[in-house]
């Protein structure tokens, strides 16, 4: 594409470095903004420096947060004795979007990937130790709220071995048929899980 | 969704702002840049700014230029007897990609839509009438460029009445089957109006 303008050339060029973001969306994007009033643009691009310059991470959980310690460690209402360890910051918002779970997290940030050359040393698991095995720690159980891959179920596996050590009980979030879908459709593997793992009525 | 930081949320609700991108895909893009290196999201940002402070747009033909006057209508390559009408900037890109057309264009800054209050004031009609009546003007013919659709043809018939008084001839780019396409997948509209408009073997 050729464009009339080098502005445009390089605000298109910027956007689209984004994912999922090709030139053709980047353009759409770019002369979306120049139809709107200035500070639509500049609020976007103020925020975005904003957030990039001063977002901290919890030095707890490592969670996206906007002080030293965040909102989920600092609350008195949180069960201190469960960690639910996720791979980044959607997996907290998801699992807190249920409203199913009052425990604590810890956030990795990334998953075990030899192919992309991801190691168990790229991850917060140091950290994660220190926070289980240290005299204060109320930690009893570690919740492996990790996607069910390869690379997860390494991940899982990896850390478990380390913690039980410590003894503490581990567990992993249920695999099977998800709710509202056709036993039908689903692959072999999950049925056949679902069935290994079966849940007993009480 | 509830998020951990102020910061996230504001920059997730800037992103979102923009069209096609929803929250979740904003949320996306933010954990994309707090990924890379600072200077990323800068410049991002900059570039934005940049081109929305910088902008201009020609005074002659309306499109997205750095300068008074854009490169293709100061260029003396260009065939200055025949101006393609077109929407918007998008269309100027896509005619110069086919390389097919070598004279100048004129951006309407939209279309004739009584539904979304768009009426023939709105656009750059005026400016195409002095462009066109002007004692020094060339201009010996004009193609619409416009979208075939009720609004299109609406604006086309609008303007081609006005330019008509002043002794310019007028076309529109030919409608009918795409390159490449079935013509029993074609719908019965396009079809007909594909045999009626025929070119002549020559």
């Amino acid at each position: 594409m050729e464009f009339s303008s080098k502005l445009i050339e390089s605000a298109v060029n910027e956007f689209s470095k984004l994912p999922g973001i090709g030139k053709k969306t980047a353009l759409r994007l770019v002369l979306h903004l120049l139809k709107q009033e200035e500070n639509f643009t500049t609020d976007i691009a103020q925020s975005l420096i904003d957030m990039r310059q001063n977002i901290k991470y919890c030095r707890k959980c490592h969670n996206i947060s906007d002080e030293e310690i965040c909102n989920i460690c600092k609350s008195h209402k949180r069960d201190n004795s469960i960690i639910c360890l996720v791979e980044d910051t959607r997996d907290v918002l998801a699992i807190e979007n249920t409203s199913q779970y009052n425990g604590l997290y810890h956030v990795l940030g990334g998953i075990i990937s030899p192919i992309e050359g991801i190691g168990p040393e790229d991850l917060t698991i140091d950290s994660l130790m220190e926070r289980v095995s240290s005299s204060d720690s109320e930690v009893k159980e570690i919740i492996f709220g990790l996607s069910p891959t390869m690379e997860g179920d390494t991940t899982a596996f990896y850390i478990s071995k380390k913690v039980k050590q410590l003894g503490v009980k581990t567990s992993t979030i249920a695999r099977g048929i998800p709710i509202g879908g056709e036993l039908e459709y689903a692959d072999e593997i999950t049925l056949g899980r679902s069935i290994v793992s079966r849940t007993a009525y009480e």
